[in-house]
């Protein structure tokens, strides 16, 4: 097992994960108490995790309801976990972004996509379970480092 | 990309990674709609994902909700994504099985772990987008091949 990294590698380590990782898992509640998941591509605009869904999609759905979201990027021994809330994303630069990251572009498709942005309050990462101490990153939307 | 798999193959695949993999990723939600997420060490019985976590975890309390489950295991071009409702498991064949495959027995934790059952009503996997057909293995409980 690797000795602990600093609080400052690890938010080095994430903000290079979230501008350099493709995909991160996405998880929405419905009001009923009903857990959904989705791997979705995401784009990391310094602000908040940027996501595009059909607008007829549960994820879509869910996000639109205002409750916590939890995205998973990376994998269980090396995790970056982000508790965050959504809104709305309506300019045309951010899905310019998205577009350029992916090499595709959702204003192409034939159904209806929405865009949210999804701004985190909470941002915590760890590798094995010495990393579980000093794993939170960010707390009440400020970063501890 | 690959031609898309059969669904007898496709089945095949998902039970060799039922067998195979260590962590899932485990999505929960909370009566007032806010989503949990969390990967977890599992084990596959032949009826069902069997988790461990603490009994005061946010993932415990909110499988003992009795909502819908989401679970994910592999990545995004190679994924398998499972719906299902959690039960309680007491007894301890399956919790000595759990210790076997893992080589980590929680009930030696200082903790108090309960352990879940999520037994599945819908499975479905894909890689790539020519898979989205016929990604579906099983429907209402049953397998569809």
């Amino acid at each position: 097992m690797e000795p602990p990294r600093s609080l400052q590698q690890r938010k080095q380590d994430t903000l290079g994960r979230l501008e350099s990782h493709v995909d991160a898992w996405i998880a929405t509640a419905d009001t009923a108490g009903n857990g959904y998941l989705l791997p979705l591509s995401f784009l990391w605009d310094g602000t908040g995790v940027i996501v595009s869904t059909p607008r007829s999609s549960t994820t879509a759905r869910n996000l639109s309801g205002g409750g916590r979201v939890r995205i998973g990027i990376g994998q269980v021994r090396d995790v970056t976990m982000i508790d965050g809330m959504a809104e709305p994303i309506l300019d045309d630069p951010i899905k310019d972004a998205f577009a350029a990251k992916h090499g595709w572009d959702p204003r192409n498709e034939t159904d209806d996509y929405a865009y949210f942005r999804i701004v985190p309050y909470r941002m915590q990462t760890w590798r094995e379970v010495n990393e579980l101490p000093g794993r939170t990153l960010m707390r009440d939307g400020a970063w501890l480092a």
